[in-house]
């Protein structure tokens, strides 16, 4: 192995530090065919947008796609070529990376990058925005053919598996048909996942980051609990917001609020903030003001979120999450029966502190493989950010992930 | 120690069952002069809503006060004597244990009456309704004095510590200048810890369950997230709702969600909802109704507990409860200094599955008062309930608090 020699990619020209991709211009593909969902029903038009890091290979077998988690985008890496493009980093330990959030930093930039994890002097890394999303790609904010006026809750009930859909029929678009490796945390382990099962011809390997198989009943709980404070708001409308002057931030941001919560650990968060309070040593006895640092700092995400993130699209994307359940949709009530038909081999990396994804989630997962006959490795590492690791943590996901990926990838000879 | 022997109390006269104190009535005592809060505020008049049960021996020794968590109320023990009273064990287990919600059950009542935990054969225990709340005792919703309508946010902020020097005072009115026990879970064992702090002279022991010394950062946030969102109901209109005919239902239910899963173990909520869905074995592709039981499940609780729940009050004991720090306000920083002072035993009980009020605050409590050279006990319980144990589980809670008491209480010469 002879990283080398090998070309730099196009994007590590534009590089403002080592490292990086570069500065990245989002792109969008219009599908050619409608889109068929699970509910049954067909949308269409349907545009994905993506962002590609990295040099296709002659015989396009280098192919990473990457999927992102609920909030993320299709700016995976680098620096947007947008001034002032709010960062899905915001809010993801901007400040734990030491980081700008209003750069517009790719939020998988420690991992996308020349010399990195995913590493572009090798792979080529195409990155896209999710069905449902308001990043690019089509979701409830979009026009409504039929009405000309953005769909808002007219959009159907979408699936990770439309997703993936989606990005399967984007993907062929680009004239790829194979993917080295399908990798994501969190919801985009998800997608990962159900890539390998829905078509197993196409996936070499599945890189899972803190994700599950299916949330237990708290996580259904917190994101049942997020969408009701979005649809309680009034300015929520039944979900026909646009146009109307009123959006409903205010929901947004105790949906936002909440998430953020669960994204962390106790621990990190006493570590953060602790009991330290806003301005000074006393209390102020006041029941609106935030007199506690970790008040103010949720209030300050829930702003910043509600003006980058569609309210809608949250709640499509959320019950995106809490459906998914391959075991239910693909095995019969058996993961394992699920996952038989796949041909990927599975990475799956798990955090100590992360009690949203735990663990044990991971394990199941890995039983099932094993049960199924699949080849898969599982590590948990040690942190303290909780779900958030995945974003954070790159030391050693880099280095199970960078070993991976070189077992896995023998290029065709030249 | 013959129990046989004693006299039954009172109220066990009225039994519906065997161990209940029976049918109860809530009394409510005006102090007879102001209170001085922590705030520097004066507040007056004030009410203190009650229930006793069992019987007040001469020597005026065998006080045990009971002190409730957030959204309880002075009706601890027996059946409601007000027809279709809400329960406070709405919500918290009454399927567990059996009960029928809707009959006025004390959300103590597995643990007071005769024969039980706190034993009404032997002990006097006392039950009052929370400074700050709605359910008798004065609060955001009682009539300002000076407007001669309700208070809403006009209230005073108030503290832990006020709403001990309330129960102090309502005491004395009653006649009783010691407490052979201060007791509660929760937020009702930060009353108890603070009430040795403040009258070292007047509490022979402490039980703390489910407790802590302090939030800490993840604590303070589910707090301000809830408060959040009822502040940002339009319909709780600055604090001043009442009389408008609008009450911000939706705001509470939010809050009371978030309070219930953070009341629950991921576990227990696996085992008692899964992923089961609420009707059939199909998703029905909604993003408006609850698919799943565990969102149905919340949607009542936030029902029922906006019925059952001033607003106002809520903000005001949430507020108070992340206030709680008795190593700031008492100790120059440290706990230990804090609890130099009290004279009392104390007996901790924690339980494992409770991540809200986990056991590593009680471990703190224990070092605090070990430094401090005072006698201390903490007991882990083992449970699958979450921070709800402490009104769940009542097997292993019995028999430490029966033993503990028996253990401290000496009964006067007759």
């Amino acid at each position: 192995m002879d990283r080398a020699g090998k070309p730099a990619s196009a994007g590590a020209n534009n590089s403002r530090r080592t490292g990086s991709v570069g500065v990245m211009s989002t792109h969008s593909r219009d599908l050619s065919a409608s889109l068929r969902l699970d509910s049954g029903a067909v949308l269409a038009p349907v545009t994905i947008a993506y962002e590609t890091y990295g040099t296709l290979s002659p015989a396009r077998d280098n192919v990473i796609l990457v999927c992102h988690a609920l909030s993320g985008d299709a700016h995976a890496a680098g620096w947007s070529s947008v001034e002032d493009t709010p960062s899905a980093v915001d809010g993801i330990g901007a400040e734990e990376r030491g980081i700008q959030p209003r750069g517009g930093l790719g939020w998988w930039d420690n991992m996308i990058g020349p010399g990195k994890a995913f590493d572009t002097n090798r792979y080529y890394v195409v990155s896209t925005n999710l069905l449902g999303s308001c990043r690019g790609s089509t979701g409830p904010a979009s026009a409504n053919p039929a009405t000309g006026i953005p769909y808002g809750t007219d959009f159907p009930v979408i699936t990770v598996g439309d997703m993936v859909r989606a990005e399967r029929a984007m993907l062929r678009e680009l004239g790829i048909e194979r993917l080295l490796a399908v990798a994501g945390g969190s919801l985009g382990g998800m997608q990962a996942m159900q890539w390998s099962i829905d078509y197993p011809e196409a996936v070499h390997t599945v890189i899972m980051t803190a994700s599950s198989a299916r949330l237990g009943a708290q996580g259904v709980a917190w994101n049942a609990i997020a969408r009701n404070a979005i649809m309680s708001d009034p300015d929520w409308q039944g979900g026909h917001y646009c146009g109307t002057g009123r959006m409903p931030t205010a929901g947004v941001g105790i949906a936002r609020m909440i998430g953020h919560v669960t994204y962390l650990s106790a621990e990190s968060m006493d570590e953060k903030f602790g009991r330290r309070l806003q301005t000074g040593d006393s209390l102020s006895y006041t029941l609106f003001g935030p007199d506690f640092a970790v008040e103010s700092y949720l209030r300050h995400q829930a702003a910043t979120f509600a003006r980058r993130f569609d309210a809608n699209s949250y709640l499509y994307l959320s019950r995106a999450l809490t459906y998914f359940d391959p075991a239910r949709s693909c095995g019969g009530g058996s993961l394992a029966s699920a996952l038989a038909q796949t041909k990927a081999r599975f990475l799956l990396v798990s955090f100590s502190s992360d009690w949203l994804y735990p663990t044990r989630d991971s394990n199941e997962i890995q039983r099932s493989l094993r049960t199924a006959g699949k080849e898969v490795e599982h590590h948990v590492i040690e942190t303290n950010y909780g779900h958030d690791s995945f974003l954070l943590e790159d030391v050693h996901q880099t280095r199970l992930i960078s070993s991976f990926l070189d077992r896995n990838y023998r290029p065709a000879p030249a």
